[in-house]
């Protein structure tokens, strides 16, 4: 194989998955001359798991997305098939929305924007290997030898990175669905010196429509209120498919037990950590076995397929096994198995050896993002992709780096988590792993994003136009009820004995009276109208912002406290091994992470708070040594 | 690997290509349980190489096929962005439809269309092995070890088997656009006994929109009349996207003169045979050095995607020099190559080893259909897949088989030229290659076929009654203008003239005015008006039945005389060894291809006209012996 030059960009992204897609367009609406490499353009932005975009955590990471100007929120509000806000009974912290997607429409609408994009080139290529030079990266070598020049390169392969698809006893070299895997560049990462770890993901078996008796099922209907992910999107899609419900039993069980020495994951074929939060059927019945079923979804994957997804049947047992699953299950007595489940076993990168960037620390201008950083899921891979995206365009066009902390985004504690605590398996993110929750929501995140986007380039002046409108209009109308006073006529008294509330003895102000329970945005506003039309969505953020101002103002107040943290940097050229006092495991989770700020120090697992204190003290004694030296 | 027993079917069909999924379609739509096996679901009826279908004698396939009961016309008429008559200038023989297809819409709906057929399982799984006993096929077992048994088995694999894709001195095991190959399936053929060829296609670059430079280009609109492949099509696309014309010049052949070294076709690299008619540009530019340009067709590969098929520079020079190539070409000097063009080399069947049924000769009830076989073409794929389907069905339900002869249809020329002749070379429909061609119509592909479909059970009774009406009407009218006298009178006569005609002596029969090359069906009836109405189609019928009238009764003369030929069978148990007098070449080739018929005996080459005689004289004498024995 001859080598030949083909050209030279700012950005390179290898694959053109959830994350390699928000990052070509990113990079490239930034400004930076970009190529996206992937091994088959039939492919970008498949899914080959299920054939749905957000759930709670997922969902706010969506709309931070499109507030930060990617455009995965903008996707699926074209080609979805039902869209559902989750949780609207629970806080606004939790809530958050859910979309089956048209997987086939979801892939064309996303190459169709990349197509168009400016900046961007699109090439089909299998690249085997990366220019590296004095631990800088140089551009990339594709499989026919084209050579193209990068100032910097984003890896995103996801499961394809030294693929293997197990099922049964069958283990073989393969991509997700069939697709080739990639091989050589695996090799290129081990020789460069990463550690590279053993993940596995695994997927449920696919049947056809015709054959399920959905009688035997319960109807899952999507939202009757128009939704969307994107705060751009105008055009609401009515027409909803249903999703069913169905559920596991003593005899799926059963099935399971009988065969467990044939499971790759019980006879030690599967080598690789599983995803704990999306776990097999067989993982479901061996440790969960006081529970008597199981909840299995049958979500379509498209308008014009009859191919069902059989959410919850995930499993690496052999086809004939698989098949007298589905018949133990009411509905699927005869559904016809259109794809078996399957395991698969990939490369990943340990994310400690990443800067909150994502770029990594070994190779100067080399990022990475999505699954191949330990992670599992769409938008947790769209996320970092998107971050990839922007630091690689910022490096090469010599703008400011854009990290996201803990309290900005749910991507900023999923890529902190990442990098500074590392994960033992694939990692899934949960409104659990948010300490600032209620400040995540689903309503806010234009207001926590819009401005971040909008100084990277990625936001429009017409969108953030726009957004500051809608920003000023809530604050103004929060500033009104603030100061005004609802008397306590006959009107409000109605108002409130309506609602079930108890009688104003006095004047009130609006807020206040929007504080309790009982009462919402609209009831205040029929006593004392806002002098202003405001959308829903405003209504929304003011009710929010006003309810539950108490516990808001006291995570801002943790925030700032944190950011204090936040802004003691730790100097790079700091040597952890010359600091008496700090504990051995201390200091080599120390060097190995090399947090940038005594905040990031202190969440990475092994280092206590004492060793932080000694740390403080340390680098308050160099910079003082240094101002008086 | 432990296998297992995964179902029991009247027909299995390996791969969902153009001849698998007419294949399928149509034996399940015959009532034969049907299971589809296919590498990659979301890979159904993919178009590896040009986004269109129809074309000359390629369209009238695709006519015939719908008339037969098949679909690739129904799909084509609901997903093309373009479609044109060809040849409209040109007599009624050569007339032929042509349609750009959204590559992914038409996938999407095969697959819509297999996934609701009755008795049609579909299901993703890689067969590595025929279960073959006694010379009979009873199954496949699968990559996972599902036994699948069968009373037939259809073998539709393509460009898959031992696929090797191929650029400049690259040269790696691949199916078309970077899938995975069928490996297994190859060598199990080869050990079954069967003579595998190793056959060769190419395609070209594919390029982004948005870089093309249209001004430099010439626009090629589809037609103004609304038109469709199907007979059953009455919703027409009126929204079309136009393809452009460019050329390639000097310079473009000067950089193939100079890098010809590098071509794959030239080093010795390849070895498979390519297609004649379907030519790099390589090939183009050596063959016909003389030329100063060559056409360069631009077709978008769908309406929701920028990409760009570059019709007429398919090669497999180094990617380098493809571009530099595209730079050289008007119009394409920015554009970008979002895939390169390469050659595939693939095993193909020796298809002598077939009889006219499709079915092998070496493995009772095993057929083989589509590229395996040698052709080249979606429309020649789905022609055999079609046949194959029908008449696994037919064996597998015990009905009659079917055979289209060379006077019945194109597909009939396509297969028995196959099976008697053999091909050197990819083997592509031409008009040329139908002696027939003037009976073997793109407008009466339904009164050729639909009769043959009905009785398959492929055309609904619905739609073949409302065929027996339109034939009758078109008889009856015909009828009716043979016996009709037109008068002289002052209407006709400035009739006549106007058209530009000599006016009347005496009245006129009908037929014999409309006859005159300046009179149309229209010019008659507004003379003599028809009692009942007729639609365009009926009379666009009526006019070429009239006014071709001579050269047709010739040619059915001709197929009157050949179908003696055909009738006279010769007996499966013919020992051409003992047959004194008959050349040895001729007895080699007559062993070779058994044919069924002195009619396709004479079509061997290397059997002559003598040995023809002496095999009647043969035949004749143990007929003879028989009944006087």
């Amino acid at each position: 194989m001859q080598n030949f030059e083909a050209g030279s960009f700012d950005v390179i992204v290898i694959g053109a998955g959830h994350a390699g897609a928000e990052a070509a367009l990113a990079a490239a609406g930034m400004g930076a001359k970009t190529l996206v490499l992937t091994i088959n353009l039939d492919m970008i932005a498949f899914m080959p798991c299920n054939p749905s975009i957000g759930g709670p955590a997922k969902g706010i990471v969506v709309r931070e997305i499109d507030a930060l100007g990617g455009v995965m929120g903008r996707v699926i509000d074209k080609t979805h098939i039902q869209m559902r806000m989750l949780n609207t009974g629970k806080g606004p912290a939790v809530r958050a929305l859910r979309a089956q997607a048209d997987k086939v429409l979801y892939q064309a609408e996303m190459k169709r924007l990349m197509e168009e994009q400016d900046n961007l080139s699109i090439h089909q290529a299998m690249v085997e290997h990366l220019i590296v030079e004095d631990n800088e990266i140089k551009g990339v070598i594709t499989q026919v030898g084209a050579i193209y020049r990068a100032s910097t390169v984003i890896v995103t392969t996801g499961t394809f990175l030294r693929g293997e698809i197990i099922i049964g006893n069958l283990k073989y070299s393969s991509g997700p669905n069939n697709q080739q895997p990639s091989l050589k560049l695996a090799d290129n990462l081990r020789d460069l010196g990463f550690d590279l770890v053993r993940f596995k993901t695994g997927t449920p078996p696919r049947v056809n429509s015709k054959t399920i008796d959905y009688s035997k099922t319960e109807i899952q209907p999507g939202d009757d209120v128009p939704r969307a992910f994107s705060y751009e999107t105008s055009e609401f899609i009515t027409d909803q498919l249903p999703c069913w419900l169905t559920y596991t039993n003593e005899r799926t069980h059963q099935v399971i037990d009988e065969n467990l020495h044939l499971s790759p994951m019980y006879s030690g074929m599967i080598k690789g950590t599983g995803p704990r939060y999306c776990p097999s059927i067989e993982d479901k019945v061996v440790r969960f076995n006081d529970k008597p079923r199981h909840q299995i979804f049958l979500e379509p994957e498209g308008r014009n397929t009859r191919e069902v997804y059989v959410q919850g049947l995930s499993t690496s047992l052999p086809e004939h096994v698989q098949r007298k699953l589905l018949e133990s299950i009411p509905g699927l007595e005869k559904a016809e198995m259109m794809r078996a489940g399957y395991a698969i076993e990939y490369d990943a990168m340990v994310p400690t050896q990443l800067w909150p960037t994502l770029e990594t620390k070994k190779i100067h201008n080399l990022y990475t993002a999505g699954q191949i950083n330990g992670t599992s899921g769409y938008e947790e891979a769209a996320g970092q992709g998107l971050m990839a995206g922007m630091n690689a365009a910022a490096r090469a066009l010599n703008k400011k780096e854009i990290i996201l902390s803990r309290s900005d985004a749910y991507i900023g504690v999923l890529i902190d988590d990442l990098v500074t605590k590392g994960t033992n398996e694939p990692y899934r993110l949960l409104t659990s792993r948010a300490e600032y929750r209620l400040l995540l929501r689903h309503d806010n995140a234009d207001l926590r994003l819009t401005e971040i986007g909008f100084n990277a380039g990625l936001i429009s002046h017409e969108r953030y136009e726009r957004f500051i409108a809608k920003k000023n209009l809530i604050e103004e109308e929060i500033a009104r009820l603030r100061k005004t006073i609802i008397k306590p006529n006959e009107e409000t008294q109605n108002t409130i004995l309506l609602k079930g509330g108890t009688e104003l003895k006095d004047g009130i102000k609006g807020q206040d009276l929007l504080k309790r329970p009982e009462m919402t945005y609209d009831d205040i506003a029929k006593l004392s109208p806002s002098p202003i039309e405001l959308t829903d969505e405003m209504k929304e953020q003011i009710e929010i912002q006003i309810k539950y101002e108490g516990y808001i103002v006291k995570a801002l107040q943790q925030v700032e406290k944190l950011k204090k943290m936040e802004d003691k940097k730790i100097p790079d050229q700091i040597d952890y091994a010359a600091i008496s006092g700090i504990a051995t495991e201390a200091k080599q989770r120390l060097k190995e992470v090399r947090p940038l700020s005594i905040a990031q120090a202190s969440r990475i697992s092994g280092v206590n708070p004492a060793d932080i204190s000694i740390l403080l003290v340390y680098i308050e004694q160099g910079r003082i040594a240094k101002i008086s030296g």
